[in-house]
């Protein structure tokens, strides 16, 4: 059994911190608001306190914050992780962030004798709840052997991508093709009901074919629904999808469809629906095409 | 057991006729190139000759053809389907045609005593090898209810979604949504692999979380691989893109996504690789990103 500090425990990180508690590992939880704090504490495990008291005597930090700014913040510095975890420790990064802050990430925590991951995950808050995540993982061999048992408690899918960066760069297609998925489901959608169509039926006997997909399996109902609370809110994914843009650039990667589902995420945001589940998408092009808004 | 009249046995055609000689139907095939009608009589089919033979005495005529034109062409006329199915005879037509042209199919053969079903297909090739094809049925309910049995035998997600037409209009929603999906997915390969990430483990990742797709099931190792024989041809995909952004534009949705992805296809198409499977979409990516084609 290992001793876990666990920051960040948020939609995402406080099922994936109470699924290690349940698993017999001591988790030190470490969150900005107390809340999710004594949740974790209700659930088995314990209040870290500060980031530098929970990493202390901690064999594996794990991460897992909104955005690249949050990880270097809880990271570097002199009340950070690579200050104060001791020589030999493993900081697996779970948050989705931009694959060249991860490498620096990396190095950093290498000159102090850190061990580093990065660990993004898909599955949504479902995955998270259930177990089920796919975690996407770059970083040294032996290091991603060492966490694997902790992953695969908070995983069905754990899979070493190649060196330091790889699994957000993985990470970074996902919320390509997810994005983009949602989008071409939303269009769906408004197409079959403008046409007068059975929505329902038409997704079921869609999802059976080869449209089918996790995103409608998952969603589909909800969305016809015009159900949107998240889940994995419409500004996290337009985060994401400016570092998916911006890292094509940098290898000269032409994205068609990504670089127009990030205007059109980027537009339900300016649209006032950031908040809301990134299955709202079905919102924007409802708008787009002069139709009843869902969930209005 | 019922009387069959089957017209067209191409990739789809050929291997849904033959379930239907396995379930014990009389099963009459009609084909423009012989070749096809004698691998039917060799599974114990019939050379049903002529279309106006072939429907003479036949309970159902199911029509499985490229394109509007070519339905209309089996189906009008003095040599038609329905100038000689018998009055009563069910005409199944699973094509994937124009809403507009399914609507009017019906409309004559209900003149002319046949009743008509649109019924298109999802699922490929390997869907309809497997008899898992997704059928899309649109049309009068009792008629619905007297094909089912058959449409059984060729597929596993057999839905009724509302009036005639109404299949059409979810097969066109269903080509949107795989035509995208495939383009996405393309983008992602391109993306990965010019970040230098392990492409086959990635894949795995991304169908274990959110990204998950049966396009990516059925055809991410043939992608990776750069394998584009078909399956279905970028050729009808062109079509069924010009269908899904007319209908469209008819009850005035906008298809941001759709209408990039026709626009893409159409893009394939003039560099020459309408023969090759949709999921040539890759080649189409890697060329506009001036990477090496797959495949060449």
């Amino acid at each position: 059994m290992s001793t876990i500090a666990f920051v960040g425990l948020g939609i995402m990180g406080g099922p994936m911190a109470a699924h290690l508690v349940r698993a017999g590992h001591t988790v030190r939880g470490v969150n900005r608001s107390p809340a999710a704090v004594q949740r974790l504490v209700e659930a088995g495990g314990q209040d870290g306190g500060s980031v530098a008291e929970a990493v202390r005597d901690a064999d594996v930090v794990i991460t897992m914050v909104p955005d690249s700014p949050d990880v270097e913040a809880v990271a570097l510095g002199p009340d950070g992780i690579y200050a104060h975890a001791r020589p030999g420790a493993l900081h697996v990064d779970m948050s989705s962030i931009r694959p060249d802050v991860a490498v620096g990430l990396a190095a950093t925590g290498a000159a102090a004798g850190v061990r580093v991951l990065d660990a993004p995950v898909s599955g949504g808050q479902a995955g998270a709840q259930e177990a089920t995540l796919s975690i996407m993982v770059g970083g040294e061999v032996d290091a991603f052997a060492a966490a694997r048992p902790l992953l695969e408690v908070m995983g069905s899918t754990v899979v070493h991508v190649g060196p330091a960066g790889s699994g957000q760069t993985v990470k970074a297609a996902n919320q390509l093709v997810v994005g983009g998925t949602y989008q071409l489901l939303a269009e769906a959608i408004v197409f079959l009901r403008a046409h007068g169509v059975d929505d329902e039926a038409a997704l079921r006997v869609l999802a059976g074919g080869l449209a089918g997909s996790t995103v409608l399996d998952r969603k589909g109902a909800a969305m016809l629904a015009g159900r949107f609370e998240p889940g994995f809110r419409v500004d996290l994914h337009h985060k994401d999808m400016g570092i998916v843009t911006a890292a094509a650039r940098e290898q000269g990667v032409a994205l068609p469809l990504g670089a127009l589902t990030a205007q059109l995420i980027g537009a339900l945001r300016a649209q006032g629906d950031g908040g809301l589940d990134h299955s709202a998408l079905l919102r924007g092009v409802e708008r787009l095409s002069g139709r009843p808004v869902s969930g209005d």
